[in-house]
C-alpha cells in the first residue's frame, strides 16, 4: 500500500494485489455468492468497481470450495479476473445462525441453508480462502453485538487475537494477502489492546470490524476515529459493512482505504437508487412520467440510456432489467463517489467538498 | 417484404421496417412489459436478435399506452430501436382472463393484475398499437381453443374478419404496417375461408392464428402447411406461438417468414438452455462440475465467458444473473438457428440440413 496523498485524516493511495493495482479509498461491491446481483464482471468493470467481496460463508456452503478449487480459484469461477477480498465467513455465522457454539476450537454452526452442522475454525476458514484463491483473506474472528457486556469483548477479542495467530500460521500461500481484525465493541481501551495484539502477531493490512451492528452512527465514528489513529499508517485499513454515501465520505475522513457493503446492492433489489439529491424510490408514484434520466450527473448505462419513467415501470412490475440496471446504478454511482474522494483527497480539499457534498445529499427534497 | 431464395416452400427474404431491416425467417423474443427478461437492447442486438414483440395487453394495463406515447412510442420508452411488433392482446385476453365476455363490439376481461374490468374492441386495439408505435400491428383477432365446436369457429373467424376490415379502417399511422389473422381452427375449410376474408379486405402481411393451442403438434403443421400454401406469396408470413427449436425448423419449411413465443425466455427461467444437442437441464447435479462451455458451438457471452458448473450454481440459488445469462444464451441460439436456416434456405440445401439438426437435436442422449 502506497499513500500518494493525505488530508487531514483522508488518505488516497494504491493498492498492488495479483490482479491488479486498486486506487483508494475504494468501495467494494459484495458478490454474496460469487455473483454481484445480475451484473457480469464486465458490467462491474464499466461502473467502475475496483475490487470486488465474496463470501466464504456462502460459497464455503454453496457450491462448495472445493468444487471452486476445480475450477481454478474464484476469479476463474466467476470471471472476474480484477482484485477480490474474501470475508472469514464469520460475520454470516455470528448473523444468520440461528444457533451457534463458540469454543476456542471455533464456531459451530447450522447452515442457512439446509441446517446441517459446521464448524469453522482459523484453520478451516484460512484453508477455505485459500482454495477460493482471493488477492487478500481475512482471520476468523468473532463479531460480537455492540451492546454485548464488556467482560464479553475482551474475552472475545483475546480469542480473536489468539484465532488470527492461528490463521496466519495456517496460511500458506504467497499470492494472497491475509488480514487481521480490530474488535472491542465500543471500548477504547479494548480497540486498542485488540489492536495491540493483532499489529503484534503482524498482517500486511488490518480490518475494524463489530462496527456497524447496531450501535448509532455517532459511536460507530468515535470508536473508528479513535482507532484508525492508532493503525499503522503504511498498511491498508479496510472498514467492514459500511456503503451509504455519508458513511462512506465519513469513514474517508478518519482515514479508511476500503469498505464493503451490501446496501447499494440491496436498496436496487428493493427499487431505491443513490442520487446526489438524495434516495430515490421508484416505487414513488411521482417516477411514473418522469421521463428525465434517473441521475442526470450519473455517466452509467442505466442513467444515459433510461428514463425514470422506464425504471419504475420494470420496478414496479419486478421485472429482472429493474433490478440489474438499478444495481449498474448503484455500485457506478458508489465507485464514482469514491473517485471524487479521491480527486478531493489529492487537492486538500476534501473536507470542504465531503460537508457540501453530505449537505446536498441529506437536504435536497 | 422482398422474398430473396426458395427452396421447397421455405423462404429466405427481407422485411423493411421504420425501424430496420430484418432478415426473414426471423425469431421474435417476447418483451411482454416493454423488455425481453433481463435483457437490455444491446444485448439484445448482440444476440442477433432482429425484431422484437410487445404485448399489448400487458403494456395497456401496465405501464398505460397514454404513458408510453408520451415517452414517444415504446421504441423511445424501452430503449429498442431496431424493428418491433405489437400483438392486439387478444391472445392474452382469450388465454389469461379469468372472465371475458365476446359481443360484436369486442370483447370484455378482467384484467389479470387488479380484475378490474376493461373492453378491447377492434377500434381500441388499434388506437393502443399506434400510441405504441410499433412497425407491425395486429388486428384484434378471437383465438378459440382447437378444440372448440366447428360452429363456433365458424361464427368466431367471421366476426375475427369483421373486426379485422373496423381494424384497418381505425388504422391511420402510416409508418405502421397492420397485418391480418387467419383463424378457423383445424379446418381446412374453415382455413381458406377465413383467408380469403382476411385477404379480400387486404393487409401488407398475414399472421395464422389459433394454432399451438393445445393441439397436437401434427395436426398444427398438417394445417399450417393448407394455409400456408393458400397465402400471397409477396406478403410476409407470421406464425404466431412457435419457439422451441424443431418447431421453428419445421414451421421455416412450410414458408413462414416470422414467429414468437415465450419459450426460450421461459425456459431460461426454469434453468433450462437450448443446445444442438438437446434441452440441458442446468439443475441436473451432471452439470455441478461440468467445467465446459454451456454449448461449446455457441458465440454468445454466456457460452465464452462462464462455465456450465457456474451457470449451474448460479440456477441453483436462483441468482438473477443466471437467468440473465441463460436468456441472452437462448434468444442468441435461437436467432443463430434462423441465421442457419437463412444460409441454408439461399443454397437450396434446406431440407436435408433441418433434417440432421432435428435428428441430433432430438437423439443426443
Ligand atoms: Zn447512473
Ligand atoms: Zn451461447
Amino acid at each position: 500500500m502506497e499513500v500518494l496523498a493525505r488530508d487531514g485524516e483522508a488518505r488516497a493511495g494504491l493498492l498492488d494485489t495479483p490482479h491488479g493495482r486498486v486506487q483508494t479509498p475504494t468501495f467494494m461491491p459484495v458478490g454474496t455468492k460469487g455473483t454481484v446481483k445480475g451484473l457480469t464482471p464486465a458490467d462491474l468493470r464499466g461502473a467502475g468497481a475496483g475490487i470486488i467481496l465474496g463470501n466464504t460463508y456462502h460459497l464455503y456452503l454453496r457450491p462448495g470450495a472445493d468444487l471452486v478449487r476445480e475450477a481454478g480459484d474464484l476469479h476463474a469461477f466467476s470471471g472476474w479476473d480484477g482484485p477480490m477480498l474474501t470475508d472469514s465467513g464469520g460475520f454470516q455465522v455470528f448473523s444468520l445462525a440461528k444457533t451457534r457454539k463458540i469454543s476456542e476450537r471455533g464456531v459451530r454452526f447450522a447452515s442457512v441453508y439446509d441446517g446441517s452442522t459446521h464448524e469453522f475454525t482459523p484453520e478451516l476458514t484460512t484453508r477455505v480462502q485459500e482454495d477460493l484463491g482471493a488477492d487478500i483473506a481475512m482471520v476468523l474472528d468473532e463479531c460480537p453485538p455492540a451492546n454485548a457486556a464488556r467482560g464479553y469483548h475482551e474475552d472475545s477479542l483475546r480469542r480473536t487475537a489468539r484465532w488470527a495467530r492461528r490463521c496466519k500460521d495456517a496460511h500458506s500461500r504467497e499470492d494472497q494477502a491475509l488480514f487481521g481484525i480490530v474488535q472491542g465493541g465500543l471500548h477504547e481501551d479494548l480497540r486498542r489492546e485488540s489492536l495491540e495484539r493483532t499489529v503484534e502477531i503482524g498482517f500486511p493490512g488490518y480490518a475494524v470490524g463489530g462496527l456497524s451492528v447496531g450501535e448509532s452512527r455517532e459511536e460507530m465514528l468515535q470508536t473508528l476515529a479513535a482507532t484508525a489513529l492508532m493503525l499503522p499508517w503504511e498498511s491498508p485499513r479496510y472498514f467492514m459493512g459500511i456503503g451509504d454515501p455519508v458513511g462512506i465520505l465519513q469513514v474517508i475522513s478518519l482515514g479508511v482505504d476500503m469498505f464493503d457493503c451490501v446496501l447499494p446492492t440491496r436498496l436496487a433489489r428493493h427499487g431505491a437508487a443513490l442520487t446526489p439529491d438524495g434516495r430515490l424510490n421508484l416505487k414513488n408514484s411521482r417516477f411514473r412520467r418522469d421521463f428525465g434520466p434517473l441521475d442526470p450527473e450519473c455517466s452509467c448505462e442505466t442513467c444515459t440510456g433510461y428514463s425514470r419513467a422506464y425504471l419504475a415501470h420494470l420496478v414496479r412490475e419486478d421485472e429482472l432489467l429493474g433490478h440489474r440496471l438499478l444495481t449498474l446504478h448503484n455500485v457506478h454511482f458508489t465507485a464514482n463517489l469514491c473517485r471524487q474522494a479521491r480527486r478531493e483527497i489529492s487537492s486538500g480539499t476534501y473536507a470542504a467538498w465531503a460537508r457540501a457534498w453530505i449537505s446536498r445529499y441529506e437536504t435536497a427534497r
